[in-house]
């Protein structure tokens, strides 16, 4: 999770390299460091307009940085070569709602009606986090982020609904500062807090036993910092059951070759399909 | 304090040729919105260089936005017909760090050794806060914002150094993280707040009792938030005890002709003096 002075596309490159040849097949923190990884989820056209929708109408939780033509398995404005049938270290595969299997490639379960959505992940801002001094628990004590499900419902739409999950860092006061401040310049990977203090404002009864992930100390002098979080579609889809539907598996992220950098100065900018899906949505300005 | 949505120029220069002629001689909150208002601290050229040193020491507090030559009551790069000797509405005249004087022209106070200080002040902010729908408790009350003395010293610069005196807003936590986000944007009118929550641990006895301004109601789903404040180098000035020094008096700034929006872009840049004073410092890019 150390930032480069220089980032190199061709550690971006390489990691999805690895991944595709099954070199790498567990999560992806720190790997590539300063490129952006995406949440995926994957589905099958007849559900994708609902779940783009849902997706616009909760940004914080579900920013979107591309949507693939429906079948194609290509993102070219994420990474030329990429394939999401490959570039994934695993995938889960659900069916109804549940989790059927966790695989390492999913081309026997590709369909030429299949949408694939990439959401922006917090691994980039923990990365801005960090280059700016700011502390992040977790990372020090070597364990998943605390993530919770709160009382905040999101926006429905279509047949798509569910309370949003939040992750959760301690900051001291100074440091939470900081953070909204740094973490607001990057709304398409979750962008400012939605809560800090009282955890039970947001329907969390106790904040060191998290619903997802790991438990991390809270000093007594810090205040816990809460932000929306990509698993907030994952609870969504298990909630509307589509027959058929893949995402990551937690922490096991997609690489691209967009950098931090890029989000930050607006050089990469996602524009959501005018009309109806099967149009490419993610532009390189 | 409404922001209007197309900003004129003709604002900030009719509401100056109305301070200039004696038409306004009381605060300037409201005047001329979407335009930039300054705190102003004059000293003889002896003095300017330690002054210089500690607002640079000190950014938050003491957010620089033009140093004008020795001896010029001009600063065009902050309005072309400025005259700091009689665009303020009401000045206060300072004799070893005491109050003498206050008066609405400085004409016969001017010495060719005099260095001007314009430093970003916060009605900037508020605008802004208001803008993206922050309510700000003492524009709803009608009184000064209340500011309070803290227990966090500034970087001593030269005869300058002193408390830290910071304003505070009181927010609701949603409406505090949007606050950071909006002020952060800001550097120059003094940017993000300093603290939040807890009064005591910056030293601030009771939250409802100023040392400056007024008193406002903090509800009790409601936090402190605190930002540096431009009392902070009058504060210095007390203390230092220049022989001579002019300051505006408290709520009357003096009116530029930049616009926030010239800020948040960065159209409007401070660039500090090279080497020593008596060289304008303030650039438009």
């Amino acid at each position: 999770m150390v930032h480069p002075s220089v980032i190199d596309l061709k550690s971006a490159q390489a990691a999805r390299k690895s991944i595709r040849t099954g070199q790498i097949t567990g999560q992806t923190s720190g790997l590539a460091p300063g490129f952006v990884q995406g949440n995926i989820v994957i589905l099958t056209v007849d559900w994708a307009n609902d779940f783009l929708q849902f997706c616009l109408a909760n940004p914080k939780p579900c920013p979107l940085l591309a949507v693939g033509h429906a079948g194609d398995p290509h993102l070219p404005n994420l990474g030329s070569d990429l394939d999401i049938r490959t570039d994934v270290p695993s995938y889960r595969v659900f069916r109804d709602g549940a989790v059927v299997e966790e695989c390492h490639d999913i081309g026997r379960y590709w369909r030429d009606d299949f949408v694939t959505f990439v959401l922006g992940c917090s691994f980039s801002f923990e990365a801005e986090l960090l280059r700016a001094g700011v502390p992040v628990r977790h990372v020090e004590q070597q364990v998943n982020v605390p993530m919770f499900r709160t009382s905040i419902d999101c926006t429905p739409a279509g047949r798509f609904s569910g309370k949003l999950v939040v992750s959760m860092r301690p900051l001291a006061t100074a440091d939470a500062i900081k953070a909204i401040e740094v973490t607001s310049r990057f709304p398409q990977v979750h962008g400012a807090p939605v809560h800090f203090g009282s955890p039970a404002a947001i329907g969390i009864d106790d904040v060191r036993r998290p619903d997802f992930g790991d438990g991390v100390t809270v000093a007594s002098d810090e205040i816990p910092v809460f932000w929306a979080c990509g698993v907030t579609p994952q609870v969504a889809l298990e909630r509307a059951k589509p027959p058929l539907a893949i995402t990551h598996s937690p922490g096991c992220m997609l690489i691209t070759d967009i950098s931090d950098d890029d989000l930050a100065t607006g050089r990469f900018v996602f524009v959501p399909p005018a009309d109806r899906l099967g149009t490419i949505a993610a532009t390189m300005v």
